[in-house]
């Protein structure tokens, strides 16, 4: 009935069109610009603007207490109405006191400006280093520059998409094609990523016709809860998460609800695989999955505290089946087990029956990029699933070099 | 009043006598002996034995639900009275389920044998790979070899210090001299080290003259809470951790409590130091201050969480002043902060002034081997201090060996 396409296939990377990304629906325009923020010269600024006749929005943060400036400002305005977002890449505009919050109302304002909206309508997303002051005037000058460009081309989807890459190495989009309506997503996120959104930016915009941002807001909520919300890398968490989801209801399709919240749970899944593919050092796709928890809620408290376990993950580095990592692990997860009675089998290999090992456990073969781990704890019905990636050397090369 | 020496000298490498360890106090016996246990062929059992007049004793254990088979066994038998430790390199024991629960019983009635003592004056520790089974023959006939070895020369206490070491690199002992009395201690670990003691072994000796196992537990879990629970290399807790102090009154000599308490804490102090400097991979010895906390343990959750931040940890490799990874973990940390108000310091330097960059902050020097790092959270007047290391691609390398 639905086609399901992801831009995860081989042409992602091409610089031709891609039929996927946030012009597929009907009513947005985008546009990205090389404003000067990045020292790498790469394009460094999007825009993506709901062209309507619908506004209807909705929009996740980052649990971090510490928040960059432009997360500040687009939790403040967050009623349900948001007509554009404005991103850079390259400065988080993090850590930036006064000045930084300053600078996240400026860009809104001009981007209204230049749009003619209201700056509370503009949605702002930064990423990039904290702490260093947002260069405003390359910032402003890039959105004078964005506003001409934008076009409802899906080429002008992917552009934006690859403007806000920062140490990702390839861009990251999605679709979803109902019957007369769709949904188009872009996001960008390879480190700092961790349960709270992970460290990333994702914008979704739709064509379906719903004009209360209460169902949007819900459906986004229950989508990011069981996707990014379960994607955790190196265990931290971004000053700057941000997703946000715009409705056009260009299409005049109002799709059925349960199946708007599928198809948005549907993208967002897609965009955290890519995410995961993509993290910083990744050599292994970790998948893990506790079962026999009390609820789902506790079934993905231990799968995170085994997902960012540095012995587990350098153990997956390794392709080393060291069951016993994950049950010293999972010991310390705040949940309810039964410790005699865990059981652990690793891509689909029983290895830890009852909290002892079995039969083979040492050598079962772990040398593909992809591994799943499924813990039983032995004591309810709760499930869940994080996706996690190994510890290599890779990753602490990319984040050991110098910020400066 | 007091000499407070440490083998973390220049001269603990040696292989001749150094006076310090656990047969220091008057009236502790030990012995090591090479079971073949450990692949490599080298000492991997040692006997700590209390001659008395007095057995008082206390304990600390890991605070992880998945246990070793050794730890049920002392956990249960900890009534303030055990006369001696018996312990294993190279297999934890761990994970091993009912067979793993027999084998600690085993050991400790045939070291109680040996000894003329009851199997439940005997504490089990064992150190190693979780999930292999114990080769008891090995161990049986380990504990008879080590029986008629055991002396009272602080060589026996620095030969038992080297037969529990993993991949430690070099062993590690302590001694605190009183007037007429001492303290004596020994201890392993390097890596699966984080709060709820850091995964290790430690054995304290003394020759105070106290009788109320009360008054050793309370000094011991004061020591260890501000100590070897402020360690942390990884985040990960392993299932074997123990610390155990005997006392055998042999000195005749009753110290004042205060003086013992904050004896005990300067002994734990020591090791955990040298936990720390030999702690897997690491380059930079980091130590996190938190201030201005609520209370002083919500600072040292704090501390925490910033010790075990990945991505903090890289920078602290690269000897990168990245204070924004500061910022991005310390606002994770579930305790009451101002965000807005958050100060950080590296090595006595202001880095970060009211959540803000302060100048000069990208350049400061931190390519030394130690890194302080100060966070005032601008609430109250908690605080607390962690000892972490740096996250290389040694620990990568070290960790990601295959188990078998």
């Amino acid at each position: 009935m639905n086609e399901h396409g992801s831009s995860s296939q081989p042409d992602a990377q091409s610089v031709g069109t891609v039929h996927t990304g946030v012009t597929v629906p009907q009513g947005f325009s985008a546009a990205a610009c090389t404003a000067g923020i990045k020292p790498s010269g790469k394009p460094d600024m999007s825009l993506i603007v709901n062209n309507g006749p619908l506004s209807t929005a909705a929009a996740m943060f980052t649990r971090n207490r510490v928040v960059a400036s432009p997360v500040k400002w687009t939790r403040a305005h967050n009623d349900g109405s948001f007509k554009a977002v404005v991103i850079n890449a390259g400065n988080a505009n993090a850590c930036n006191g006064a000045q930084g919050d300053a600078d996240a109302k400026t860009t809104a304002k001009k981007t209204a400006e230049v749009l003619g909206l209201n700056a509370d309508d503009i949605a702002v997303c930064s990423t990039g280093l904290i702490g260093d002051v947002l260069p405003m005037d390359k910032v402003l000058a890039g959105v004078e520059n964005l506003a001409p460009q934008l076009s409802e081309e899906t080429s002008a989807g992917n552009a934006a998409a690859q403007a806000i890459m920062t140490t990702d190495l390839v861009q990251k989009e999605a679709v979803y094609r109902g019957e007369g309506w769709s949904i188009g997503a872009m996001g960008k996120g390879v480190g700092m990523m961790s349960p709270s959104l992970a460290t990333m930016l994702v914008f979704l915009t739709t064509d379906a016709n719903i004009d209360d941002s209460a169902q949007l807001q819900e459906a986004l909520g229950a989508a990011t809860s069981t996707t990014f919300d379960c994607l955790d890398v190196d265990g931290s968490t971004s000053t700057n998460d941000t997703v946000v989801l715009m409705a056009s209801g260009a299409s005049g399709v109002t799709p059925d609800l349960e199946e708007f919240a599928s198809a948005i749970h549907q993208v967002c899944l897609d965009l955290a695989m890519q995410l995961q593919a993509d993290a910083e050092g990744v050599t292994k796709r970790v998948s893990i999955t506790v079962t026999g928890a009390a609820d789902d809620l506790q079934a993905k408290d231990a799968a995170r505290v085994v997902g960012r376990d540095n012995l587990f993950k350098c153990a997956m580095f390794g392709s080393d089946p060291n069951w016993g990592r994950v049950l010293a692990a999972v010991g310390m997860a705040p949940v309810e087990m039964d410790p005699e009675k865990i059981n652990v089998s690793f891509n689909g290999q029983p290895v830890c029956v009852d909290s002892t090992g079995a039969p083979g456990a040492r050598s079962v073969d772990l040398s593909g990029a992809d591994v799943a781990v499924e813990i039983d704890l032995s004591v309810g019905q709760g499930r869940a699933t994080v996706w996690t990636t190994d510890l290599s050397y890779s990753y602490v090369e990319i984040n050991s070099e110098y910020s400066t």
